[in-house]
């Protein structure tokens, strides 16, 4: 079980005003859950820049499952990553358009070259990979 | 069934082989479906500026299912913005940390609204919103 | 002159200890300021969304001067916004390229609108807007 | 004098319908110069991505020129690199706000070290580093 502190942030009345604002409109209920989300954001981002630890991406998919041969080339690819991607949510967006969200673990540079590979996929309409974390390092 | 059509670009030899490295490394196999995508990128981004096109999201949360409180709570929104959430994908990633990938679909500044509030819910400890599209106006 | 106030944080003790660690290497010397500096970048953002309010912008252009026409082009743009360009930096990076900076005042569509009109200014090799502020609304 | 070449790149007539009303609002005269730019930013990115590369980038501060020892606290820190900073515009944006652009030349991490340290001092409002390019290897 992890402990917890308490530490001050001086600040200008008028800052802080606006700033109560802005959070409020994104529904945080309070100051310290605001806080902790920009610095666990920026820890993330940290997470990222280092080359060996084990990280978490999303990748995002959008294509046409239509055009020949891509669910083949899509599933072959995923299959020779298959120690990396933990798993995968299929949408049919509508009669033609596929929406495809992988989960993948691994270095960041791993889940980098997975991400240009899927999203350079001839037939792939538009691919982004998502940056996020095992969760393990942040509390 | 669409209509393919073919028009040349003009560049400098230099710069189309330092271009050509860059997308062999990225695993492109042609120059026509690496600048279709950059084509597409550009206009996944203005899909996403205008105010009443519906578009597509993607929004990926991390967090301790230990958190009191917290299931409870996601799913309160969840079902709060069922006509938007098409869809939500669950990975335990440790003992403690979840990832959860909800697809949404609307208009953007619904989905931006949905997505502010699930990051800024008490413990989750990473979120982001991923801009991505339905699709249709790509071919 | 502004009133400064105090408030708490609480948080884990590993987070912020890594936290620490971060804004250390980043040349903060206290938390307050790595935090005072995380919330004006959010209020900035917030500034840049809003449709009517002054705000700042840098626009960075590297070109090559031998580009015919270029110069040409480039003042006549600057001059029909001269109401919104304050002031212009050049440097000669060597005997050929130049790099140009632009600071722009007014309403965020008006900057990034004079922005996409230089950016695509045939011989214009690289171009970014840069979103600051007046710093009125940021104590 | 480097050589122009020109190659085809096929595309559905659809998607170069919207590409072209989109470069057509941001001021582009012709698809070729779009496109170059594309792939001109492509390879900025990259060029910030290696490690041993000489490249541009240039600092964008704002901040309150009456807080007591910044102006001094910033000299301090620009004299430290002067080898890197190449070139500084100062604008007074209002009877308290200034506004400082530094044009900085080298390694990618030496360059965001130098922001880092600029952007994390007390009193400076809101920094951004802003990455562009020698345009050496841009033709």
């Amino acid at each position: 079980m992890s402990e917890l502190t308490r530490f001050g942030v001086s600040i200008d009345s008028q800052l802080i005003k606006k700033f109560d604002a802005l959070i409020g409109q994104k529904g945080y209920t309070t100051r310290s859950e605001a806080i902790r989300d920009m610095i666990r954001d920026s820890l993330v981002e940290q997470e990222w820049e280092a080359e060996d630890l084990e990280t978490v991406g999303t990748i995002t998919l959008v294509y046409n499952h239509h055009t020949r041969e891509l669910d083949h080339a899509l599933t072959d690819i995923q299959h020779k990553s298959f120690h990396q991607i933990v798993s995968a949510l299929h949408i049919h967006l509508d009669a033609h358009n596929c929406l495809e969200v992988l989960v993948v673990k691994g270095k960041s540079s791993e889940i980098r070259k997975i991400a240009d590979h899927l999203i350079g996929t001839r037939g792939v309409k538009h691919g982004k990979l998502t940056t996020t974390t095992t969760g393990k390092e942040l509390v």
